[in-house]
């Protein structure tokens, strides 16, 4: 009876579904008929300024609306894969899945007549300036720069302007979508194990990108040049682009990977390995590209090999690295002195503006002193975790999470569709079946010659060995999106740039497609557990005495040295947690010290240590995402009997537990976050920490 | 030892807020110098297209950054405000000194040299089309419209770059800032008294709002004749310009009123009045002003009185109010019945995901199709709030309204702080000292006109009459604000407009700082009761039976049909709740009624009838905005001991009952909300509802 009422629910809400796509996307192509129509009727009457920037915006929404429908769309179709378990595709996958559909329709269904107002002036300028004002009979009419054109694009601008409509600014990817996607990666990176592997991470992240970026770029140059040999090469292609496209391509994005590890409870070490390294290449990537482009020899012969040139863009990439990476530490620091030295945490409205607004800005702030905006939002978002998310009100730290959370899923999901859409209705595409070959070789040796090597480097310092496995599964999740999408759609002006647009295009669907698609399959055929338990990990270290020093080891002197550092001096200034620095500073700044140290922290001191610890984010915190939070909640119970085993422990050893006990804190953390209570004291209110006294 | 402590931390956070506010200022306005001196050096060199796009967007970033930074200010002040309990300003209030502040610091600080790259051009052309493709030398360059421009101001344009640049696109306002400002009002108007009250909030909104544009528009005409006769008049200012005057100054938006009321706990039949009449008076002004615009009599003389073009802007106004009333609840019934015949509740960021998108898309459909977005956005949020909101999973319920707070506040914050920044930055004020005294008067009178005679009316059919104070201070509280201001703006091409304008943003200022500031003093100098517990309200009414009674008679006829037809049938096809449409509907309909009555609705079925009441939205529900909700909370204990009395109650009664003790069940839903329940068995887990039982 039971499994009959769900069977028949089930069907009733998948007809449901199908009946609303059917009826939203007639709809909204309906919608985007009729303005168009509209406009072309009152082309024939009198032509007034008003009423056509009145139906240009029209157009401009039913453009808009085409998304949100598929959007709409993609949210309704995961729901019911989610809610009947499949997990062949991912979300981001069924977006641009939805998005090729109606970029077809788009193409082929619907032809608007020729858009007769463009005209094609003629002038005797010498320059193209940013504002434009053109005086008509008249009046004058103020235009601003929109970019160039190509000369064969001319004619096709006229020819569809429905499909050019569609098309956004390429810089909206990067300036709008971008940041709240990679401040969500930067503000989830907080975790245990990604700690403990950093050194690894950053070795994949810098050495590994780069090493991709040149394999790519010379295979790449290889198949260029046969291009050529054979008169296939339609136009001009450089060393540098084949270096730009390397460059783009390495930038990895296995946000469907990830989301399937998180459900299985892939082990942990691995998830770590391929988020980190997946957050941080995409900063270096970006840095990487615009240094190529930079790559300008002097003199006429722009594309020989000169050594100056070369300096310059190794100095470019240098200087707005570490610029960006200073700024957006910088802004997360103000944030988090403003929320430490303000009450601003009794109102969570004000306290959730200020945190966004902060972090918003330090994208401006990048992009206006001419550093890379998306990664100083990586490491604000890092930054903000560290520090800023300890100030917050209990309120403020859901609402932020879950903010984040959601502009992340919208824009990810917009990016992925638009993908699928500009396969139809991009107008310059250039498909060179050599180019695409050569492109899809040369990006699986470019991982390849990533992972392989470096994790035999890696092995030889590392206690807890990368496995073969793991390395096959790193290499099996390479996948391409929104940053390598991003990345290729920025200047689609040259004959070489489309190719490699329509190439990236391509990649990005077949990683995704594919080997997103069989991840679960790819995870069974390496035998890597599933359903691995952090909590129980934890525990079986605790009892294993040996493995807790090997932990130890493994942290490299300098990571032990920069967290000593933190935890004595960088957290107490900026957050309520950590040592009072009355007794970690020397007794002639006790002044400054008194005035800095927060009245919290002398409070905390008086209870255990490891009070600071519970400020984590780790997994059990940050993927809520869709509601599957039990297992860790449930863990938390049985693990805390063994809490009490270190009262007292010095301070050198408080890394190693924060790194074993992280999450069992976070789980209190997680019951704390929901009950209304007055943070002011919180041990004292939470059972767990009555335990321990 | 306590109180010094508090002092001193109170003046250390006083001291930080003041460093930081001098320290973003200047870097803001720095970073803004190096923007724009950047471009200067470069438009020496060889001009690149690249370049310049890459300048300009650092620029337009910049120019971001200030506001960012004007908002991060406001955010800091207004918590030292509310730290302190000053009531004299609100966050508003604030947004626009600071915006006034650093305006004339953009005007008279800082030179930037003219920017010798705006070219003029001469070509015969006859139309001005959206988008102009500029040959220069042999390259393509795609120019978008972006508006006509006066004669006089093409030397302003190119005179000051950084205060043109600073001034953003007036459908900005329109179609980003306003619709979420919108919706949470519509969002947050299911309240018990509101729906008490409704009769008279119609009246207000509606026949107020046109007797108010009407005698503003007739009073502005006496005094622009008379400047025409004293020569103060430097250009055309027709009829239908003075209406329109009156139609944007009718749009009343008393947020500052509102919050304060919200704070003071003052008479809840006031602030339903007040906040009714301000959320549907904006709709109803956007209309009205579009249908004025759109007042044109055939032939040359375009300012005639013609009958033919007034009923046709009688039935624009009918005609896109009430499409865009449909378009907006057709909308939100949608999303009703998606989020209820899926199981979207078990992923909650999808939920959010879905309602957000639909509700925007609310906003785009309306204006593709060529209605007031505004407006169905208005509908769709009442819609969203009395349907959807009941099928929404707990956690959706806090993230949407929380989302929309959050967007709500840092929209209007930004609006205000632009309007402070528009009285320098705007480069076409036309302050003429007469017009604006009359416009003064005018409000004065056009306010008068719209509140007494009304009330008059009125009281002869509420048995609750409203009182001679509360009209005072509903005349008092008829601030002008966001809606005023982006009607105004929208459009200032011609002399007319421009004065407007000016006009416009001085009565918002005045009502916003002085009527603003003033409330408490007119409250206290009016003897409106303060600290009214809306609760403690209802329990006397519950025990003063005749009380009860004329509840009911006051509600209207109509409006307890459409109680009941709302209760029968319309809530249990959208929602849960209500009672199953098997009992409801006649047998010939068994089939469909089982269809769409949810499982839920038979479960509710066997408990008390009134559990749709507790997914009214009401005021200790949404005004959580600053944390303030102890003290219904506290109440809810105190009353619950009285709800057995109508166990067994008939639904004739519900209406009475959900109107009468809707706050009950909110306080227990708030409750609900914070506790992570499952919700399929909401009654059972709650106490209060047990102690019913």
């Amino acid at each position: 009876m039971v499994f009959k009422f769900t069977v028949s629910s089930a069907w009733r809400a998948t007809r449901t579904l199908w009946l609303l796509m059917l009826v939203s996307v007639s709809v909204s192509i309906c919608v985007c008929r009729a303005a168009s129509s509209l406009e072309e009727d009152s082309a024939m009457e009198n032509i007034v300024t008003e009423k056509r920037a009145e139906e240009s915006h029209r157009q401009d929404t039913a453009d808009l609306l085409i998304f949100i429908m598929l959007l709409t769309l993609t949210i309704l179709t995961i729901w019911l894969f989610k809610h009947r378990r499949f997990r062949f595709l991912h979300e981001t996958g069924l977006a641009m899945i939805y998005g090729v559909l109606v970029g077809a329709v788009l193409r082929y269904g619907i032809h608007v007549p020729r858009d007769i107002s463009n005209v094609t002036m003629s002038c005797h300028v010498n320059a193209s300036p940013a504002t434009l004002l053109v005086n008509v009979s008249g009046k004058f009419y103020e235009y601003t720069l929109k970019g160039e054109i190509g000369a064969n694009e001319v004619n096709d601008i006229q020819d569809n302007e429905m499909l050019r409509k569609v098309t956004f600014d390429p810089e909206v990817f990067f300036n709008i979508l971008l940041p709240p996607i990679i401040f969500h990666a930067g503000y989830s990176l907080k975790r245990r194990h990604f700690f403990l592997n950093m050194g690894s991470i950053l070795a994949y992240a810098f050495l590994g990108t780069v090493v991709s970026c040149f394999v790519i770029g010379l295979l790449m140059y290889g198949c260029v040049l046969l291009m050529k040999q054979v008169g296939q090469l339609g136009g001009d292609f450089f060393f540098t682009d084949c270096l730009f496209f390397g460059a783009i391509l390495s930038a990895t994005d296995p946000v469907t990977v990830l989301a399937i590890f998180n459900e299985l409870q892939v082990d942990v070490d691995l998830y770590a390995l391929l988020f980190g390294e997946s957050v941080l290449n995409d900063a270096v990537a970006v840095v990487l590209s615009s240094s190529i482009v930079a790559y300008q020899p002097q003199g006429d012969n722009s594309h020989t090999f000169e050594v100056m040139a070369l300096l310059k863009s190794f100095g470019m990439f240098i200087g707005v690295f570490s610029g960006s990476f200073a700024l957006g530490v910088a802004t997360g620091i103000v944030t988090a002195l403003v929320t430490k030295f303000t009450k601003l945490r009794d109102f969570p409205l004000l306290e959730t503006a200020l945190f966004f607004l902060m972090s918003w800005s330090t994208f401006l702030l990048a992009e206006a002193c001419g550093f890379t905006g998306v990664v100083a939002v990586l490491f604000c978002g890092i930054t903000q975790a560290h520090y800023t998310f300890n100030n917050l009100s209990p309120d403020s730290q859901d609402r932020t999470k879950q903010l984040f959370e959601l502009l992340n899923f919208l824009a990810e999901n917009f990016i992925f569709s638009y993908m699928g859409l500009a396969l139809f209705t991009f107008q310059s595409h250039i498909f060179n079946p050599m180019f695409i070959v050569g492109a899809f070789v040369a990006v699986f040796i470019g991982r390849a010659a990533n992972i392989y090597p470096l994790s035999l480097l890696l092995n030889l310092g590392r206690r807890n060995k990368i496995r073969s496995n793991f390395q096959h599964m790193m290499m099996f999740a390479g996948l391409r999106g929104a940053m390598t999408f991003a990345l290729s759609i920025r200047d689609t002006a040259t004959y070489a740039r489309q190719m490699m647009f329509t190439t990236t295009l391509l990649v990005v669907f077949f990683t995704v497609w594919v080997c997103g698609g069989g991840t679960t399959q790819m995870l069974s055929c390496q035998h890597i557990r599933v359903g691995v338990d952090s909590d129980l990990d934890n525990s079986s270290s605790i009892t294993d005495g040996s493995e807790r020093r090997s932990t130890k080891q493994e942290s490299a002197w300098l990571f032990r040295k920069w967290y000593n550092f933190d935890h004595n001096y960088v957290k107490p200034i900026l957050t309520h947690s950590g040592p009072p620095l009355t007794a970690t500073l020397p007794p002639c700044c006790g002044p400054l010290a008194r005035f800095l140290t927060s009245p919290q922290a002398y409070e905390n001191e008086c209870q255990l240590k490891d009070d600071d610890s519970d400020l984590i984010l780790t997994d059990g915190d940050l993927n809520l995402t869709y509601g599957d939070i039990t297992v860790s909640t449930d863990a938390s119970g049985s693990h805390t009997s063994g809490a009490p085993a270190f009262a007292g422990a010095s301070t050198s050893e408080d890394l190693d537990r924060e790194l074993t006990y992280g999450d069992h804190e976070l789980v209190m953390r997680g019951t704390r976050l929901v009950l209304p209570m007055d943070d002011s004291e919180p041990p004292f209110t939470d059972p767990h920490h009555r335990l321990r006294m």
